[in-house]
């Protein structure tokens, strides 16, 4: 039986963990810390919780946190890592740029770890679906045979460490570069009292948009803020476009002010925009 | 027989005076100055070169230009405007923002003429098509009739002069927009030795937006330089927005970019993947 540690247990995490599990997997996290509602969820995706220090027994570690957490975490543990005789293989499936990527990987290496550059597209693994997409690439991909054979779409992305990071960067920046122009518009054409003008002008030129903005819009509202340090990410994988940078660092800032309005007024109207787009 | 003065005999200028003249209307507009090849152009779509001052004898003069020339032209055709005893309704057309169109308004107010905000949404007529849209708003609409007696799909938008523009750039925003973050994402990807696999991952989750990628990525390449001052007025538009305002302040050095480098690499990049994207 494989013993795979995954950190944290969060939206994303504890539903992977479930998967793993329910295909066979013992599964170790750290709750240490953590609120009684992640603790209970954790549980019931099968996950056991243990000292940071015993993750250095698992044959895979996922690591699968907020963006701004992954350097960190691969520092705190690269010491285990370093210490232990049977290294687990540690995949860090952040949506991370390449560069920071790289260096994630390099911290791994200098502890001796083999090391598996990961990204998660598509939403967290219900059961009964195949997805997401979890597309690993690096030197160690065998490692991730077990990963598929326990239930997760495994894709390997040639380039080496980085490749499935870029991808991941280039598909983000479309899919969630996409929802904050659709906020800034919808909110635009509010202030100048033209958002029912847009609604109907969408309806007719764009309908598939349109039904897209009425999905992705109030899906946005509670994830804004995880998608800030993301779009931070996408702003330096951008590197010397600094025309692409400009557009990121514009939509960290859109969700910056979104996550910290909560339930204020651009909140109710994206809903509200959201809402006409659904009736026939 | 309306007269109706088109400046200019641009792509939209041309293609707009060709409908209206197909439906009777006598098409002033102004040819010195300009190449063989829109001379040309502009008597195939029954358009008439005279001097600036013969425009003053039009029922209506439509303002489509770049919109960097909008207020230029404005102020130029003023005196004409107020020196005629019966004032022609001065319909600016142009993808401008709120204040600026309202600026241009102010120009034409004081010169005693009918002003009405227009914007149009959509490709250029073509015979057998009703589009594009022409929105208008303002208080003058009664002479829009006109336009739509001779073909033109005219929408009021109700809000005054500056509705209509609002409307347009909150849709282009969205449209055009959209354009520049799949540029800089597969031009990123690209960098990254990663367009493979985006054009993979795109095509299994999101087939509408790669099939809507390969038709606009190759179409924005001759238009990029029209759409730098675009972004401009939408970063404008969006006036308090701080995050939004970056967004367009970086499409429009995307499109400034890309139309500076004409054929060079990265617009052979995105006509590949465009091309890839076509392929069954």
């Amino acid at each position: 039986m494989a013993t795979i540690a995954v950190i944290a247990p969060g939206a994303m995490g504890s539903a992977i963990a479930a998967r793993l599990h329910g295909n066979g997997a013992r599964i170790l996290t750290v709750l240490a810390g953590r609120s009684a509602a992640t603790i209970a969820r954790a549980q019931e995706s099968g996950m056991e919780g243990v000292e940071e220090t015993a993750l250095a027994e698992a044959d895979l570690i996922l690591s699968i946190v907020p963006p701004a957490e992954a350097a960190n975490l691969a520092i705190r543990l690269s010491p285990l890592l370093a210490a232990a005789v049977r290294k687990p293989v540690y995949v860090d499936c952040n949506a991370l740029n390449v560069l920071t990527k790289r260096g994630v990987a390099a911290v791994i290496g200098q502890a001796g770890a083999p090391f598996i550059d990961a990204a998660i597209i598509g939403a967290p693994p219900k059961s009964g679906e195949r997805g997401p997409r979890f597309y690993v690439s690096g030197d160690n991909l065998s490692a991730s045979v077990a990963l598929r054979e326990m239930g997760l779409d495994v894709r390997p992305v040639e380039g080496g460490v980085g490749a499935a990071s870029a991808l991941k960067m280039s598909y983000a920046g479309i899919n969630k570069g996409l929802t904050a122009l659709a906020a800034v518009m919808v909110l635009a054409a509010g202030r100048a009292g033209a958002a029912h003008a847009l609604y109907a002008e969408l309806a007719e030129s764009e309908p598939e948009l349109l039904a897209r903005f009425s999905r992705v819009l109030p899906d946005m509202v509670p994830k804004a803020y995880r998608w800030v340090a993301e779009m931070d990410e996408i702003a330096s994988f951008l590197e010397s476009d600094d025309g692409g940078r400009l557009m990121f660092d514009g939509a960290g800032r859109v969700y910056e002010r979104l996550s910290a309005e909560c339930d204020g007024d651009e909140v109710g109207q994206l809903k509200a925009f959201a809402a006409a787009a659904e009736r026939p």
